[in-house]
């Protein structure tokens, strides 16, 4: 169960002109489901995106960002969940290739027109043979409103489908965003996530759109952790069709381009947030931001040291105020220099740590308090700049360690 | 339970000739046990230490380091378990000179002469006045032959009490080498770990005694984590008392040195091993060895960012040899110049990954065999250098998640 996250009714995902969905049951692992996305965009459809740092990628990030690199138009995506085609080897990357060269010949396009993404067991060899196989039912069921259905077909350990979408008047046009994302575990992206897909219909030039992917990214998939662990796939993409027939913004000056960076924003801020809130195990969301730093640096290393601490996230788990955990996750992130002095940290508004101490009206029963609750904001104040980042993470409870020890079984 | 270790029996730890250990009960907590040591050390011991790298570090770490910074000797350690005077501010500092003087005072030192040590819970104010007055029965309780009580008298969340003891003879002259350790959780020490006190009757001058311990310490508890959190806490400290009527080392050329290096060593990774072994909820024990690297600190990245990766460690207690983790955890902790395709892994003698990719020989009941043992050995090599690095570490079971749920209750 996800923490205060209900998934869109899909009516409510907004079509995206230039984009098809469809989905098919290629039995990736053995499981009676579809498993499948395929996504057909529009010829003249740009694409920009950002992937993980992991040093061991896996085959489909290594061949998205070769065809990324290209020059050309993106045509289509082919999303596969239940294996991750990660330390795969020469196969891996064969068999990457060989699903992107099918999807090639059945829509009449070229091999590197299409992105591949995999996202599930890693070690594993990719059933290949299955999934090219399944690629005409899939094309077969391409529409529009597609994007419910292939939000589930993503999903892996996630227990729902994550979709946002919004629209915004750029102009005298109507634009739509809408994207899908998926992720529960092993999730801690650096520039990018496991996996998430927005698309707009709104015309975007290539270079501007590759900047806009980075910010976005930024602000809000590269914002959560859940355990610390930089998947081998993470791969966050942003299509722009131009199916709008809005006037392509191709420079930073573009006026309307901050309506359209926060609509992009929006949708990938919820995607993002609703990975956090249906994390392995998860049973709270908690915001933390630190500020009063001297660079955002040392308060995003600070927000991920308390995010990431397992004694943190047990204490969540438990709601019990037991903020010596925070203190201490907060001295194992601060930069060598930082005096604990001027350290304070608030639970939502109760005052906790009074620069370096603990605050004189402190009391266990507000601690408690806020502990309790599924929403839970922390405030770090570092007492030397004006700098501050936000981390959204999830506690960590028996669930956690119940699903990652039978995951494969 | 902790895995593979059984505690000495006390009557095998040597006396190490000018040292007494004395316990008391306090009611540091709400508990019934001892929970108060006093160390006295004879006129002339030397004693040097290396603490946390948390910036939250603790009022006694503070304390012991100024007092270690003077030129004198040591005469007495304090340490007690309960409550660990860290997150307490100006109060903690005073509680911890407090504690000193009243030590001094009653043994007839100085206070400088003495060092305190605490762990237990964070951010509450330390009882000082019940430590105080239970100093006394720690001074009647003072002997020899302490030992055994005092690694008791020191625990937390330990199940089992840890120490260690080697003679060795330097010369003509039989040294003694005996310690004593704590830590259970918050353990993933950066140049000490918890609380480890071993002391020798070897006579060592002050500077070769300070190098010696840090260089024992990195071989020992800085090769160990449990959960990646350096605690507020963290100290390790030889004592050289010259009880044994040995002559002095003084000099780094001295030809007893590496016996005496060797035999402190063994009693150093006795302990940090023993730490691991009684990890919260630990119940596998994993020595993980990366070789091939560049440097040590590339070796040591990767060694970590498998032992503290919740992913690892959750297969490790399912005995699932789903090694796709460590692939990922691997490319999380390498540089970002290393080739995927030069990295092999070893799970005990079974090669699983061949250059990059699977092993072609490798099965899956090879994996399940080595992951079902309590104790396992993971072997990397970077293929790239002749550097290498070992951490140990334990796995990630609902119990840790229990333990640390509920500590506080």
């Amino acid at each position: 169960m996800p923490v205060n996250y209900t998934p869109p009714p899909p009516e409510s995902l907004r079509p995206v002109a230039g984009v098809e969905l469809g989905t098919a049951a290629a039995r990736v692992k053995k499981w009676d489901r579809d498993d499948v996305v395929l996504v057909a965009l529009a010829p003249g459809s740009q694409a920009a995106g950002v992937f993980t740092r992991n040093r061991f990628c896996a085959a489909p990030v290594v061949v998205c960002r070769e065809h990324l690199e290209r020059a050309g138009q993106v045509r289509a995506l082919l999303i596969n969940a239940g294996n991750a085609n990660a330390g795969t080897g020469e196969q891996g990357l064969a068999d990457a290739r060989r699903c992107c060269a099918a999807t090639a010949e059945m829509l009449g396009c070229a091999a590197d027109e299409v992105l591949v993404y995999s996202t599930g067991v890693i070690m594993e060899p990719l059933p290949a043979d299955r999934i090219v196989q399944a690629l005409p039912v899939a094309r077969a069921s391409l529409r529009v409103d597609g994007w419910g259905a292939a939000s589930r077909a993503i999903m892996t350990t996630d227990t729902v489908p994550k979709a946002a979408s919004v629209h915004v008047k750029l102009g005298s046009a109507m634009i739509s965003v809408t994207g899908m994302a998926k992720g529960a575990g092993m999730i801690s992206p650096n520039m990018a996530t496991m996996l998430g897909f927005v698309a707009t219909d709104a015309a975007v030039g290539r270079s501007l759109l590759h900047t806009l992917t980075r910010e976005i990214a930024e602000q809000s998939f590269n914002r959560i952790t859940i355990d610390g662990d930089t998947s081998t796939n993470d791969s966050f993409v942003i299509v722009a069709t131009g199916g709008s027939g809005a006037p392509a913004l191709e420079r930073a000056d573009d006026a309307r381009l901050p309506l359209l960076r926060s609509a992009l924003l929006e949708v990938a801020q919820a995607l993002a947030q609703a990975i956090v809130r249906d994390g392995e195990g998860a049973t709270k969301f908690i915001a933390i931001t630190v500020d009063g730093g001297r660079d955002s640096a040392e308060c995003d290393a600070v927000a991920r040291a308390i995010a990431n601490s397992p004694l943190v996230k047990t204490a969540f788990f438990a709601s019990d105020p037991n903020l010596g955990r925070i203190v201490c996750a907060i001295g194992n992130g601060a930069a060598a220099d930082l005096d604990p002095a001027g350290v304070s940290f608030w639970l939502d508004d109760t005052l906790v740590v009074d620069r370096g101490g603990r605050a004189a009206a402190y009391r266990e029963e507000d601690g408690q308090r806020a502990m309790a609750k599924s929403d839970i904001g922390v405030r770090v104040s570092l007492g030397r700049g004006s700098a501050r980042s936000t981390v959204w993470t999830c506690d960590f409870s028996h669930d956690y360690v119940s699903i990652n020890a039978d995951y494969r079984s």
